[in-house]
């Protein structure tokens, strides 16, 4: 059972701050591992990444075979089910449209002092994706995250993976070819976040390093950045779903255990301002629960972090959204978009109750990988400037330096710093 | 005398590598020290506060005057001198015209499948802006770094500065009432970070911490990221100045010396087309030595890490350019526009003769706070992007989610996830 909380009762503000602060993951301590690891890699190079495959993923691996070839995507592609491969082209056709739109625009403008001020984008010239092994290994996710790249315009796209006993998931180089990847390489871990980073003879170096794995993956990216530009750590995954009493309960608890699915430590959570739907909502998550393939973890997720909230009016919970800044925000509420446009933090918002986060997941968009742990407060979801940087630009003439020269002398002599003060002025003097 | 490369000489490639990699910056170890001030800030709160502000700042203050009031600020302004509080004055204005044209737009288009998707962005409710004490307490950054966090939005601006002995630095003050800050404590160091971050009784949290500080504000910053989100950490600065042989070389080395009198381990690269030119600018920075009132400093940054690279043509130099990925680029030749069009990674662009990059760092609009020790790679100078966040939005139908739902169940099933097959379907089975 989920815990109950209702914003009437006395002791709701601690068992709240509570609900904030409770920790869903065990920190690993790994980080001398990975140094070890990462020190390894740019020491000796492919060498490491043929020792840490046999060592971690159990095959062997030549320096030559590293490479994914196109020959095993082409025959990944081939046996791929038709109604899988019209699902990735949708998704990706859909994710392309949305992060289209994110492309941003450069500009230059002229002022009154004769000052030209503008700024400029670029991609990354070369990313890096890391996509988890196994079972975790989501085609989706290699959508989401390489197609803002290339729509970026990165020009070199890289993703690696590891095969643990040498076998890759053939949906992962599939979504590969449709997002354009160009290379893909069979090593994981803190060893290919090593490479990637810092380069060896097979694998050139990134600049910017994406997407999810596991703790030594984690530990890794920390450890290459400055080195690289990386995404964010992400958590474990969370749904905030706020719903009035006129939803029916089957559709929201089914919501609640698609989030609860992903991983013991997801967080699901429902708002609503009607007790009895509450109930009725509960009782539905243990039915679901009854019949589905990955009951144990999404049970446990539910019993450990799930949270029913009963508030006198929707509207009322507003400022409990903006402190826990969820991830996934579902309104199934007929003044959805009214609640909606008073949230401050959220990573992705769900509107009515025909948008379902799972649809989200997969073919409405917008990106999946979001901000977690209620870093929704200041970060965003993947998107397209990502893997892009502006530069600024400056430019004046003599003219407009002799105007606006001036306060710069003046400001650098404030700050003791007169060479800056002699810059502009050797120019203003001679002009 | 700064290192003289040739790009037509047998060892270049090994020599420029050699500059890339360099290290300017010693690591200095302080990552314990911080991990047990931000623990007894976090137990302690105010009080932790106060005890180190008298171990380290040297002057006893209570938890009631750690905010500075209305009035000192008051008295800063009063007591400027008038010339300074126009060229602040000015400064406030250009960089505000300047990154008013960053703020973003919402979107919300509804696409041929009847999806609506979206995005909306909204600022962070609160940051804080770390002041470093001191020689280093800049007013410039103070504006550089409190006005876009302004132009975004942020409802509560907080400045954290030290006050060494007791002594703030007037003009800070002048600098953050200009810029509209919203509360200003005398609190410095990685116990300023933690109050920051955890919030104290008097100084409530942030969920965004910018601006410079030494090892110990780094590593605090590294730590509490996570908890709020925090701007990239700050190396030396660097400036890489691409210049023909047509120009003045005591403007360019004037522009080299700015660069280099900031700290020890700044540095100062040149390029150019032209030999001759190559050794006027050396001695001409040799004989502005002789009177810059930092010349120690300057002179240690040029003669250890400054640089003269001389290109068959300027053209020719885009890849190294591109490799260095200087924070800021001057270009003064007589095709700067082209040369500029051709490079990748810069933080910032200045264009032409009358276009030193000191302009840039106070008056000219642009920000000053930017990517080093080759971050623009993959990083951007600060912005107002840095202090709002971006919530992605999505609406279906029932006939929406009836035409996209079936490749979402489709590819829920590939990967395993059958409760989110199910929280689709049982809408789709229903409409």
């Amino acid at each position: 059972m989920a815990e109950r909380l209702d914003m009437r009762q006395a002791d709701f503000d601690a068992r709240f701050a509570a609900l904030l602060t409770a920790k869903r993951e065990v920190a690993q301590d790994v980080d001398a591992a990975v140094a070890e690891i990462v020190a390894d890699v740019r020491a000796r190079g492919d060498a490491a990444l043929i020792d840490y495959t046999r060592r971690f993923d159990r095959h062997e691996v030549a320096a030559d075979g590293l490479a994914v070839t196109p020959e095993e995507i082409d025959a990944a592609v081939a046996s791929c089910d038709a109604a899988l491969l019209d699902a990735l082209t949708l998704a990706a056709e859909r994710i392309e449209a949305y992060h289209g739109r994110q492309r941003p625009e450069d500009g230059r403008v002229t002022d009154k002092s004769g000052v030209e001020t503008g700024h400029r984008w670029t991609a990354v010239d070369a990313a890096g994706l890391y996509v988890p092994g196994g079972t975790a290994a989501y085609p989706s996710s290699v959508l989401m995250n390489a197609i803002p790249a290339k729509v970026a315009g990165v020009e070199r796209l890289v993703i690696a993976v590891p095969a643990p006993d040498g076998v890759l998931n053939p949906h992962v180089l599939v979504a590969a070819r449709i997002a354009g990847v160009d290379e893909i390489y069979r090593v994981g871990g803190a060893q290919a976040i090593a490479a990637l980073a810092h380069g060896t003879r097979t694998i050139a170096p990134v600049a910017k390093i994406v997407g999810p794995g596991n703790a030594y993956v984690a530990a890794a990216k920390r450890r290459v950045f400055g080195t690289v530009g990386i995404d964010m750590i992400a958590g474990p995954s969370e749904v905030l779903v706020l719903a009035d009493g006129a939803n029916d309960p089957s559709w929201i608890a089914a919501d609640l255990l698609a989030q609860a699915e992903h991983d013991a430590s997801a967080q699901s959570i429902l708002i609503t301002d009607d007790a009895d739907f509450a109930d009725a909502v509960e009782r539905a998550v243990d039915s679901q629960l009854e019949t589905l393939p990955r009951a144990e973890i999404a049970g446990a997720s539910w019993r450990d972090y799930g949270a029913v909230i009963v508030a006198p009016a929707l509207g009322d919970a507003i400022g409990l959204v903006d402190r826990l800044a969820p991830e996934h925000l579902e309104i199934a509420a007929r003044d959805a978009e009214e609640l909606a446009a008073r949230v401050r933090n959220a990573g992705a918002i769900f509107l009515g109750a025909y948008t379902p986060e799972a649809v989200g997941d997969y073919v409405g968009g917008p990106n999946h990988v979001l901000p977690t742990a209620r870093s929704a407060r200041f970060a965003s979801g993947l998107n397209v400037l990502d893997f892009m940087k502006r530069t600024s630009i400056l430019r004046c003439d003599a003219a407009a330096l002799g105007e606006i020269g001036g306060a710069a002398i003046t400001l650098a002599r404030a700050e003791g710093l007169e060479a800056h003060a002699r810059s502009v002025g050797i120019r203003i003097n001679t002009a």
